[in-house]
């Protein structure tokens, strides 16, 4: 069976953390928006009244009958089945927790430029964003690459790894963590990252596992720009 | 076994919702920072620089050997041991969705009064919740509120349920989210509810639950205030 991702077209946004994994397996799946008609059969679903769920927003997968909303869930589903959880039940619940962090983390990386409403053009609340941001670079930044940092470091032997002792999702996820946050804040990640040697690490050997490397180099991966979760505004960087 | 609940004391917060689980299964549990020497206890385990996973934040849960973070993934882990969770595959997916749209509106009813950082007092972030709370009123309000509602009407045959037809953890929650608005935005809430009239019904439901309604009245409820998720600040609430 085809596995169906549905996300909006034209941003990684939050579709690309399944992406990501979808990839690093080499799973059969389709890229529903980005295919002909996908946008209509996306919408189809979102105003569906008769059935049992909707999703609130994408991304959401498809899979037969089964219908998963929210990255995180969708890579807990995943995530057994690709071979990219920890085998345990104690590594997987622990594995969702970690990417609820990265869920949160994100929510917060979005908020820098959205503080006031996502309704609102980033340039009607630019005096907040200019305020929100100074304080996520100062305070928020830190605290959660610190928490991820002392993870890998309470974690990994040897090859760094999240969770156990294999790849899980949650490594591609902090991948590409690292890859939004050095496009969004250039400045303030270079200043910053010599205090996160393990997530630096962790980075780059994700991007060179053979799939992803491919991916990278593919029309599939869609570029960071500022329509998404990661942008770079140069008023909101600061070292 | 006992099942250990860490969460600061003196707020419901997000701890609530895993409370209420609890509660409405009659499990055997301690509110751990509410007994002798538990915040002591927390810190230890947060602050613990060799266990394998350490959570992000409260709340977290531990059953035995396994330590489970963030309110909606406590949730998933419990709501089958409880029998407060869907029996079917499909309908655990889409509840842990349902929940994951819960916590994302949490953020953002918290960021009415925290837009800026979380570190700030409210004091010196209240022009810019002035202007968050407005469009929250204005536009997330009744997006959340009326995606909620008409999930309860997709699915709701006779007694009103998130999914599926028995009571679930995402009853609760919702619930919860209703009594947390009320106190929060008590002029937005009297304008907004007749047009919800499910997740009123679901709200009045879920409070006769024999034990719900005991654990109300019980000391192991804590009164919203202004420390937690749900603050009254008058300023911020509207018609």
């Amino acid at each position: 069976m085809t596995y169906e991702l549905y996300y909006w077209d034209g941003i990684p946004g939050r579709g690309e953390f399944v992406r990501l994994a979808l990839e690093q397996a080499g799973a059969d799946y389709v890229d529903v928006v980005r295919s002909d008609g996908g946008m209509a059969r996306m919408m189809a679903l979102m105003k569906n009244k008769t059935a049992g769920f909707v999703p609130f927003a994408p991304p959401f997968l498809k899979d037969g009958d089964i219908l998963v909303s929210h990255a995180a869930n969708i890579l807990l589903y995943l995530g057994e089945k690709l071979g990219l959880a920890p085998r345990d039940e104690a590594g997987r619940i622990e594995a969702n927790g970690l990417q609820l962090s990265i869920t949160d983390f994100v929510v917060e990386i979005h908020d820098t430029h959205h503080p006031i409403g996502v309704s609102l053009y980033y340039e009607d609340q630019r005096d907040e964003a200019l305020r929100r941001a100074e304080n996520f670079i100062e305070e928020r930044l830190p605290k959660f690459l610190g928490y991820f940092e002392k993870q890998l470091v309470r974690n990994s032997e040897g090859q760094i790894h999240a969770v156990g002792d294999m790849l899980t999702y949650v490594d591609l996820s902090l991948f590409h963590l690292v890859e939004g946050l050095r496009y969004a804040f250039p400045k303030a990640m270079t200043a910053a990252e010599p205090g996160y040697p393990l997530l630096v690490a962790l980075n780059a050997q994700v991007r060179e596992l053979p799939r992803i490397k491919a991916y990278l180099a593919s029309e599939r991966r869609l570029a960071f720009n500022e329509e998404g979760i990661f942008r770079h505004y140069p008023e909101l960087d600061r070292a």
